[in-house]
């Protein structure tokens, strides 16, 4: 792990897709111009998810493809927030996010893991699962700044997958998000800080801002988390970029304070990928 | 599960064990005056876990047998905190908690699992197991008010605990602790509210208050949080006692609204006690 700069971008994304992609590549610019060595997007940064906007091929759709020649142009990390994927298997599209190098390649691709499914007692159903369908891998890249761990919103609920890419090496975990203003005030910053401060971790969270049609508003409050679980960085009430130094060696003298990655009882519980 | 009353005692337990238990005994009393049907002690209630006074036989040894005694007068559930426990195989105690019925019995006994074991890059050691042997079992009760998972302290940095007893059914979970005050200010209340809203459980947190000889001020903070993650009880900067109503209904809807345990990818993960 280096010492480098991180920026995470809080974006209010809405139904107009180029507008967003040109949102994007500003604040990516900005960002740059500012130091920044790695760049965060939020979940859905291209377009909100229940638009019609058709799911987009993963590398050749346009969104993915910004990304690409951004990194390589102005030689930084991206983390893609998330995009809909297109499934060649099913109508159901991926909520995935990329993780691309400062050559423009993508060094991992993740599909979010935990859907949103829900049965009221009134009959009601909320089934994330009737337009998306779900990964079935954990992943984490190893890169020359920091082990990147990937996540996307509603796995924020899941400590496994933390504990697993911690277990797996991640120094630093993602979680791009469009949480709403309901869970978003009694849960975002809670478990963002619970998940860094139980793995030793940074946390980047690059969350939505603003109403998205058919939604309660967004909670925004994006935030950069150290693995003390302080929050170093956290967004105002609008689009911005946010900054933090991503420090090696505090990360190793967390984890000498506190080792509850060495402390686990592995002998009483396992926590284990099922491949 | 049932509604009922929960009472969380905050102590400041010193090297007098005749004291602490004069006060542990007075404060039960208080508790059930006022209307509680299940009451919960700190960690190390009898005396603070540093001091010469020896380990205690359980059930035999006088503070478990003061619990017993009270939760029969009192016709109240007692969760006995911890105490130290004498080891019949070894020189080194276990820090141990016990939960007591309304008759007076010993309904579950557990064994702090994690010991806080520490080499730092200046050659320090810290080491909890130098003194204290560990638990090898994770323990949940069914009672006829809830199902109740325990834990004690340092704990609370593993997720996978408290997941495991959600899993096994757990609805009230208690984290009696004695935190100081540099990671008590930082992860106390991020932990113990995450740990509420991952598993959509009751928590219950009694902690100690005070500076104990050799040790930074404790944290106190003792708290119950409901399954929203919402703290519904907060002790003040003193001894006393802190009352909740546990509401079975809340629960169901907190797990109907927020279907976490039920979301969990068990095909792509595994979580498992080691038997």
């Amino acid at each position: 792990m280096k010492n480098f700069k991180l920026a995470v971008i809080q974006l209010d994304s809405q139904e107009d897709k180029k507008l967003n992609l040109e949102k994007t590549e500003a604040f990516i610019r900005e960002a740059r111009a500012n130091g920044a060595d790695m760049v965060a997007l939020p979940e859905v940064f291209n377009v909100i998810d229940k638009s019609k906007t058709p799911a987009e091929n993963i590398p050749d759709g346009e969104s993915t493809q910004l990304l690409i020649k951004l990194a390589k142009e102005l030689g930084l990390y991206i983390h893609g927030g998330s995009i809909g994927e297109e499934n060649p298997d099913g109508d159901k599209r991926y909520n995935t996010t990329v993780f691309i190098d400062p050559n423009g390649e993508i060094l991992a691709k993740y599909r979010k893991l935990h859907l949103f499914d829900i049965d009221m007692p009134d009959g009601t159903k909320k089934r994330e699962s009737d337009r998306i369908a779900p990964g079935q891998e954990i992943v984490s890249v190893e890169t020359d700044l920091a082990n990147i761990g990937l996540t996307i919103c509603y796995d924020l609920r899941f400590p496994e997958l933390f504990r697993t890419l911690a277990l797996n090496g991640a120094e630093l975990i993602f979680v791009p998000a469009n949480f709403t203003m309901p869970t978003g005030k009694d849960h975002w910053e809670a478990l963002l800080r619970a998940r860094a401060i139980e793995n030793t971790v940074y946390i980047a969270a690059p969350g939505q801002i603003g109403t998205k049609t058919g939604n309660n508003p967004s909670f925004g409050s994006s935030m950069i988390i150290d693995p003390w679980g302080t929050v170093i960085a956290r967004a105002s009430e609008r689009e911005e970029v946010i900054y933090a130094d991503i420090d090696a060696a505090y990360l190793q003298r967390v984890r000498q304070l506190i080792p509850c990655l060495q402390n686990r009882r592995s002998d009483v519980y396992s926590l284990e990928e099922v491949k």
